[in-house]
């Protein structure tokens, strides 16, 4: 399945897309948050849409999409997970996980506008795979952490670089401002990816290739990541990991490029859609 | 008013304390969460008790107390805020605030034990004032900034210092363990407290005093804090913003000291109450 959320942002409604068109599925009663995943949501969406027997009602095409979940409990985030992006950044690979946290008040639809921070000057793109996990994680064996994903999204995981790397403190400063995690088109549940360790992603600035990688070079591979994160805090379901970025970020060009005002980023990960965003001024 | 929560984890009760006494407020309906500080909810609820007229039911003083909160979006922790406390860990005090994230799952009650995580040899006490949020605070002023405060709670900010300083990565590995952030035993809201930024704090193990500082020495104050956080991500009602530690944490000695189980941490803020943590072996 994949799932959608569309409509207007803090309203959304459900749905799911099926053979290149989008479906309203808010009959079915709930939203895609922690109760819809703790109470085996996938499972009974599935039922309710086999029910539906081709009688579900299709949305138009132009409708705004949201965030494909609902606000999770958090947003974990892994950095330097691609030793092409370690390299680019200046930092050695990492001997274990990096671990940053998101705001989830940053988190928006995958076709909405990218907010520069007031007073930004180096704010970057990073096109990222993001876990969305299934169900209460905690000290999870890595043999059997993929039994704790529902599924996978394709995240920007928008970053400011002065905030995260000369404002003091961590990272997490110029990770959550708001806008910062555009998430979708869809929530792609785990039976339709065969290997989310192997998938190409890319992203482009104006139409100009920035970055194109593979999963294949994670660092830590998803069950690696969830094991390890589940070690050091509860992972809720409806919660997401982010699994880090390749290399081609605006840091990592001699000189650094950020985004400015006008621009427009596209980014796609092999079976979890496409997303752009333009980025526009600071407002309030 | 004091607001409490009590009862079962994950099935809390809201309530108040009055005169040294818990009254039972579930009547009135509403659980101390976003929504709740969003609408009005302190002063709806202080009309509702006086509506209820002396005829609130009393609680048994030995039940369970939550935190007084419901989980919040996200809980933001300001590191290195004392000038003492930042000299005893060998760091320089910051030019502008250390911001870090507290994954809110390791939220618990005042009275809950303190689980050691999995092979932690580090676990440490923090006493720290927590300021909740009473309305979504974006890009604040300074000047404004009390205006989006709904109250105060006592918060011990523990940390696992392997986790959080020696393995890679943010600090937010090290501050977000299951049962990391006893809150309580109230949320005093703001009315009730004359300087927030001038309360005694204060913590023991084993009744030895460890700390013993006063929210004077902060750094940076309650309001430049908000507003400052406010720039890098938006507060949502509800938030909590802990405001850093003073002097005398375990990592502080020399030997540093840290935590083992069986070990009892007791801590208070002036007007805030007192709240006290077992310390007991990790369980899965």
């Amino acid at each position: 399945m994949k799932l959608i959320r569309y409509g207007e942002a803090g309203k959304e409604k459900t749905g799911v897309y099926i053979n290149d068109k989008l479906y309203d599925a808010s009959a079915f009663g709930e939203d895609y948050n922690e109760q819809f995943f703790e109470t085996n949501g996938l499972n009974r969406l599935a039922d309710f849409i086999k029910q539906q027997d081709g009688q579900l009602k299709t949305v138009n095409e132009n409708i705004r999409l949201g965030s494909p979940i609902a606000r999770p409990s958090k947003i974990v985030c892994i950095g330097l997970n691609y030793a092409d992006h370690a390299k680019e950044t200046g930092a050695t690979p990492p001997a274990e996980p990096v671990i940053f946290m998101k705001s989830t008040t940053a988190l928006c639809g995958p076709f909405d506008d990218i907010m520069l921070p007031e007073n930004s000057v180096k704010t970057d793109w990073e096109v990222e795979l993001a876990v969305v996990i299934g169900k209460k994680a905690r000290y999870v064996a890595e043999a059997d952490a993929m039994e704790f994903v529902a599924g996978y999204c394709l995240h920007n995981d928008v970053s400011e670089r002065e905030f995260q790397i000369e404002r003091g403190g961590t990272w997490d400063k110029g990770k959550g401002c708001d806008t910062f995690a555009p998430l979708g088109p869809w929530l792609v549940t785990k039976d339709e990816v065969k290997d989310a360790n192997a998938l190409r992603l890319w992203l482009t600035v104006n139409g100009k290739k920035m970055q194109d990688g593979t999963t294949a070079n994670f660092i830590f591979d998803i069950p690696f990541l969830i094991s390890y994160v589940s070690r050091f805090m509860t992972l809720l379901p409806g919660d997401v990991i982010s699994t880090g970025t390749p290399a081609g970020v605006g840091l990592g060009f001699n000189p650094p490029i950020y985004l400015n005002a006008g621009d427009v980023v596209e980014l796609g990960i092999d079976g979890l859609g496409v997303s752009k965003q333009t980025v526009v001024p600071f407002h309030k």
